[in-house]
């Protein structure tokens, strides 16, 4: 098992990864500090892993929720199935929330947890690569609204962050490459080494090598703890990780939440930031290539969807949380390795990244 | 204008306390840090007050909610009239919400402002004594659920609080009645001799003598901001600030939220909280008394509805988020100016207070 700290103050807390860590019983005692207990998870992960993190919470007051499956359900009616479920058992606020679920579940969890007595523990047991490697770090929790994804939330931290790599086993192939958009885009954004290591080791991580697993999710989370380290509340540097997300969030928004899921769309966004930010002639063709060449390789789509224009574009991305003062500001790269949040750049440009053919530019690979 | 300092680190602001300051531009601009502006008020205040507020931000971009009156609006339904007409109107991460109201309207402007895009600024501007001595200040935001008040919620500060006097005159008396238990209720837990000064002054607090609610609001003001920035989340200390709430809360969730005003709920769950104290030997019940006359005079109930039952009374504060580990806290009285947070007390006790003839009591006064 391996364990990284993000450190937050007060608020810091450990990250353990390592296969069967769900299992461990002291590694959660360790970080509930009453005698209550509220495990949400989905109607797809339940069956799968929760008698076993059940077995491992012996002797403490239990309560589980289990909520339907999909980002689709991300709003509030299903946390609201939360707070009843803590209601009904009288859970009071020295109880311990934990997440056991995907990229979903962690978010309304932690957000349910943050809101619930006006916040309470909780701990992240992420069972998807995505949110192992993304959203269970850094303490982001939120629903969607019907105008804005993750318009509603709270930044608030968890306890504990417990990956259990086994848990990948039973991960759709769909979603693995979805989780594996993620971790491509910490290369590009502040590891550029890691990106050699991804292309030696691509094929091993799909064919789920659970020490090559290990390895990317250790490297990925430790590269979002230190930037979650520098800037908790997304005031600057924290917006890098957001490489590809405004343009992907727009596809998410416009294909209505779930069609596309949050990784493919993350890929399919950061090309389209690739090839802006080589227009601006920051990195080269062959460079974006090179990540296209990666993304492919993961299973990833790298062309935004066919309908839609760049009119489309724009009416979402000025509803995304990057605008600034009524600027749009976007992630680049000034170089591989190198993410800049930045609103200095011509419109022309953003014109030009929003009609460019993304399918000629896969087809000349 | 008065001006007191609430002390949380980083988090610490302001409160102006004067006639007319809400309508001051350049109060009101000092902690606005972006050009948007969103009002939130409500069908009652907004054509008392919103003109004069409107016209001191002249300048920024604004977008008003009109919320409708009452703590049966305090929840979720309600909560996204905000987020929809902040994402409508489409105000970003720069945003400062103003609550301008009661405590209703500032709980969940509040608590919207926590959780719209993950938090924005946010001005307190209250507009009934209830608000501007006690839920205005401290940063307890939140809804109510089905199952329990106040249940959803977060410790969120604002930016400031402006403290208007001069809207005092187009409050309900009914109301104003309200607003001085919590004033009462300073002088109980944490300051004796205030309670001396509420003696000779009551009437002059009733008859809207702008000079005696300055000095009321400013010391309730003060009690409540020392207490809360020794304890911002209620870990400890802050909970004294609940005298009478217990049982309050429970009397607002039987009648129905609403029925009964929440600082009548409060006047009633005091005198019962106090009437527990004397059964503990801690006041005498001349002490007991003279706060119940204190209570009367100010124009407030200090008997708990005649169709609660003991059984009822213990329903509801089973949930009550003063409850740690099953066990049921309570604030009392150890004397007159000096309240704790326990635990510890007789079951036989607490049978007794619920079960007492509080009509006998007054009748002998």
């Amino acid at each position: 098992m391996h364990t990284l700290q993000v450190e937050l103050g007060e608020r810091s807390y450990p990250i353990y990864i390592g296969a069967g860590v769900l299992a461990r019983a002291e590694l959660l005692g360790r970080h509930i500090a009453g005698r209550q207990v509220a495990i949400v998870t989905n109607e797809t992960v339940a069956p799968l892993y929760l008698a076993k993190l059940t077995a491992a919470l012996q002797g403490f007051e239990l309560a589980t929720v289990i909520l339907p499956d999909g980002e689709a359900f991300k709003n509030w009616e299903t946390l609201q199935l939360i707070f009843d479920g803590l209601l009904r058992a009288r859970h009071e606020r020295g109880t311990t929330v934990i997440a056991l679920g995907g990229g979903v579940v962690g978010d309304m969890a932690g957000f349910a947890a943050a809101c619930y007595q006006r916040g309470v523990d909780f701990i992240q047991v992420p069972t998807t690569l995505l949110s192992q490697v993304d959203s269970s770090v850094g303490g982001k929790t939120g629903i969607n609204h019907p105008l804005g994804k993750n318009m509603v939330g709270a930044f608030y931290q968890p306890k504990a962050v417990v990956i259990d790599t086994a848990t990948l086993a039973t991960l759709p192939p769909r979603e693995l490459s979805a989780g594996l958009a993620e971790v491509i885009k910490y290369g590009l954004i502040c590891d550029e080494p890691f990106l050699a290591w991804l292309e030696t080791h691509m094929d091993a991580l799909r064919a789920l090598d659970q020490q090559a697993l290990s390895t990317a999710i250790e490297r990925s989370c430790a590269a979002k703890a230190r930037v979650v380290g520098v800037d908790e509340r997304e005031s600057g540097l924290r917006a890098i990780l957001n490489l590809g997300h405004t343009f992907g969030h727009a596809i998410e928004a416009h294909q209505g939440y779930g069609a596309w899921l949050h990784g493919e769309a993350v890929a399919a966004g950061t090309v389209m930031a690739l090839e802006m930010s080589r227009r601006l002639g920051w990195i080269a063709a062959a460079e974006r290539d090179r990540a296209i060449r990666l993304f492919l390789r993961a299973g990833l789509p790298v062309v935004p969807p066919e309908d839609m224009s760049a009119e489309h574009f724009l009416k979402y991305m000025a509803v995304d949380k990057k605008v600034q003062g009524g600027r749009l500001r976007l992630v680049l790269l000034r170089q591989m390795g190198d993410a800049v949040v930045t609103g200095d750049f011509p419109r022309e440009i953003l014109d030009a990244t929003l009609a460019a053919d993304y399918r000629a530019l896969v087809d000349q690979l």
